[in-house]
C-alpha cells in the first residue's frame, strides 16, 4: 500500500499487475511528469485521467488521491512544473558578448518548446478547455521573470515604460516565433530562428532607441560590450540602405 | 408586440415602462451594441444579462429569445461584431507613403481598441471566462486579416516562411502594445505608440531582410516608396552606431 499524502481511503488493491509502490514525493512527480509527456503529445482536450493512470503504471483512484481536483488539478500541477523548470533556464550565469548570452538562452527555450510541444502550444494560443484564470495566471508569471531576467542581464535597475514595452514585445515575438516553428512542423532551423531573434533584439531596441533615452542608452551599451564594430549592427545598418 | 425572429412564445408584457418596440434586426443589432458597450467597461464575468436587458431597456425574456444561448451567445455574436469591425480598417484605400499608411491603420486600431477597453484587454489576455475555442477562432480570423492585408499592402503576392513570421510578429507587437497602453490608463500618446510601431516595423524588416532575400526585396522597395532618404530608416541606421 503506498503512503497516502492526506487522510484517505485506503486505496483499493490494483486489480491489474505491474503497478509500482513509489513514496509520496515520487509518485506526485512521476505522474506530473507522465502528464507532462501525454500533455506534449496531443491537445489538452485529449488527454483523459485514464491515460494518465495507465501511462504512469497507477491506477485512476490512486491519480485522484494525489490530484482530488481531477484532469484539471493535474494539469495545473504539470503547467507550474513547467514553468518553474522554464524560469530556471532564464536564470542562468551566462558568459561571453550579450548576443552570446541571448543565443543561449534561446537555445534554452527552444529545446523546453520542443520538449512540450503541443502542451506549449495549446497553452499559449488561448481557447484551450484547461485554460482558466489561473492557468493565465502561471504564463504571465513567466512573461514577468522574462522580462525581469532580461532587463538584468542588460544591467537596467528601474525600466522606464519605453524599454519595458521593448522587452515585453521581444517576448512576445519569441513566443510567436516558436508557435510558428511548432505549426510549421519545425521546418525553419532553430539556429536561424535564434540568429534572427537576436537580430530582432537589436533591431527592436534601435527603434525604442530612437523614443526613448533609456533604451539609447542601454543599446549604446550592449552595442559596445559586442566589440568596437559589432557585426550584427553593421549588417542591420547596410540593409537599411546608403551602405555599411 | 416585437416581432420574433423564431418561433416563440409570445413576450411578456414589459412590467417597466420605457420599452420600445424595434424590428427584429434593428433590436438584434441594438442588444449587441449594447453589450460591446458593458463588455467595453467591465471584464466579462461581471457583465450579465439582465443588465444587457436593463440598458437595452428589453426584458430578458426578449434577450433570451434573440440569444438562447444566453450571455455566451450575445457575447460571440458581440465579439464577431466587433471583429467584422475591426477587419473592415484594415480594408481601407489609403494614401501617402508606405509609413503614412502604416499610421493611418494603426490610428484606426488604436481607436478601436479605447472604445472597446476592457473587452478588449479581457478577450487577449486568455483565461476570461467567456474564452472558448471559438473565440479564439474569431481572434485568428482577425489576425489572418491583418496579415494578409499588411502583405497586399506590402504588394506581396506569395510571401514566404520569414516574411510571414515578420509580418505576424509586428501584429503581434502591435498587439502587445496595445494591451500595455489600456493597462498603464493610456498613459503613453498613442500618437507615440503608433510612431514607434511604425518605426518598429523598418527595424523588424531590417532584421528579417538579413536572414530573408524575400524581406530583404520588400524592404528595399518600401524605403525607395518613402522617398530618395528615407528619414526614418536614417534615424535607425545612425542609432546603430558609427554615425549616419
Amino acid at each position: 500500500m503506498e503512503a497516502s499524502p492526506a487522510p484517505a481511503a485506503p486505496e483499493p488493491r490494483p486489480r491489474r499487475t505491474g503497478y509500482r509502490r513509489l513514496p509520496v514525493q515520487q509518485r506526485r512527480e512521476q505522474l506530473i511528469a507522465v502528464a507532462l509527456e501525454l500533455f506534449a503529445s496531443r491537445p489538452p482536450e485529449e488527454v483523459g485521467l485514464d491515460d494518465v493512470a495507465e501511462a504512469a503504471g497507477a491506477s485512476r483512484p490512486l491519480v485522484y488521491r494525489y490530484f482530488a481536483g481531477g484532469k484539471q488539478q493535474l494539469y495545473e500541477a504539470a503547467l507550474r512544473t513547467a514553468a518553474d523548470e522554464l524560469s530556471s533556464r532564464f536564470a542562468l550565469r551566462l558568459s561571453g558578448t550579450p548576443s552570446e548570452q541571448l543565443s543561449a538562452v534561446l537555445d534554452g527555450y527552444f529545446a523546453f518548446v520542443a520538449e512540450h510541444d503541443a502542451g506549449y502550444s495549446a497553452l499559449l494560443r488561448g481557447g484551450s478547455v484547461v485554460e482558466t484564470a489561473r492557468t493565465s495566471a502561471i504564463v504571465d508569471d513567466v512573461r514577468r521573470e522574462a522580462l525581469r531576467r532580461t532587463l538584468r542581464h542588460l544591467g537596467v535597475r528601474e525600466a522606464g515604460p519605453r524599454l519595458t514595452l521593448l522587452v515585453r514585445s521581444w517576448i512576445a515575438v519569441v513566443e510567436g516565433a516558436s508557435l510558428s516553428w511548432l505549426d510549421e512542423g519545425r521546418a525553419l532551423p532553430v539556429s536561424e530562428l535564434r540568429d534572427w531573434l537576436v537580430d530582432q533584439f537589436t533591431a527592436m531596441a534601435a527603434a525604442t532607441a530612437l523614443h526613448d533615452p533609456q533604451t539609447a542608452e542601454v543599446l549604446a551599451g550592449v552595442l559596445a560590450l559586442e566589440g568596437p564594430r559589432p557585426e550584427r549592427a553593421e549588417r542591420l545598418r547596410a540593409v537599411l540602405g546608403g551602405g555599411s
